[in-house]
């Protein structure tokens, strides 16, 4: 009895910030997790980024309706789906992800929620808890569940510890450097067969 | 930040004991949790008669693939799963879910596993862990999700106890008599206007 737990962005679908400073043209939103780690500072200067430029939820949503899953994403899940029991696990927010999620097939997703207030305007974050990927994985394992992760960046290596196996993917070369334990795959075939032989091994 | 739980036998399929018994023609499958509220008994009960009826996991396969989910179960978890996370608890085997689990666009599904044999006979089942529905709802609530939660029968009460509002679905008068805290619903539209109308609610 296997789950399966992946994170969203760099992974599935593209880094959906960058996308963002692309069609606005404002390089600022272009910084992730990858390269500010602590993720509070990370969102409070995205929010302030938003606010001075007057952005709002509808601007954000016109630019993730014209993104779609990264090539193969949606067969790999697909696919995935019919064997494991998936749950991606996600720093971004529903707001985010609902476009996204239509085109994987509606997924479950665990991630995180923006305040928005009456003018479209978003105010504030409300992160689900501390440390959210690593809690999923003790709370899979609180039901019994073996958990295979895999994900890209540094707010995924809780999680990939946590798991009874945890795999990089689409990881950069710091990460990679970083985290030696973790098996790095860059292609969805080769993610596959680590799970597929992570799940072969005997149950503790 | 909501998740719904829903049981699966009963609320989004048939009973897939029931229709198992139709198709032997052997009543003695027809008792399901409804009738024998304690669930290992049931089950003992249900792998006596697999034996000594010489009926293996290809013969339950056969049956299972001429099911269907119940009318409307489909259509109302398609929308469902754009406005929440929706996550179905039951007590059936992966054995027995996955050709149902095809139809229903591939939910996520927590549930059991039986041990197979070399020959394909059904030698035991295994629980993933004692009062699993309750478990999962205390598990999600470790994640800080409020959790609506819906189901027909005994097995469900926990659950529906557990979570911050639960409702019976397709229950027996029985249960309903018997569990009179939990507001009743019969079809799919009252019972998606109920968890809407919980989701209202402000978080404590």
């Amino acid at each position: 009895m296997d789950v399966v737990c992946l994170d969203l962005e760099g992974v599935l679908v593209p880094e959906i910030w960058i996308a963002f400073a692309e069609k606005t043209g404002i390089d600022a939103f272009k910084a992730t997790t990858r390269d500010v780690p602590d993720y509070d500072e990370l969102m409070q200067m995205r929010l302030g980024h938003l606010d001075s430029n007057g952005l709002k939820l509808a601007d954000i949503h016109a630019v993730i309706g014209t993104l779609a899953p990264l090539p193969g994403a949606r067969e790999f899940l697909d696919d995935l789906r019919q064997h494991y029991q998936v749950i991606i696990l996600s720093d971004t927010f529903y707001e985010f992800s609902k476009p996204l999620m239509a085109q994987l097939n509606w997924p479950t997703i665990f991630c995180h929620r923006l305040e928005i207030a009456a003018d479209g305007s978003v105010t504030d974050y409300r992160l689900r808890q501390p440390d959210p990927k690593r809690a999923s994985v003790k709370a899979l394992h609180a039901l019994n569940y073996r958990v295979f992760a895999a994900g890209d960046s540094f707010n995924d290596t809780t999680m990939l510890s946590e798991a009874d196996a945890g795999f990089l993917f689409h990881a950069p070369e710091n990460v990679i450097t970083e985290f030696p334990q973790f098996p790095a795959a860059d292609d969805y075939a080769e993610l596959r067969a680590m799970i597929d032989e992570a799940a072969q091994a005997p149950r503790e």
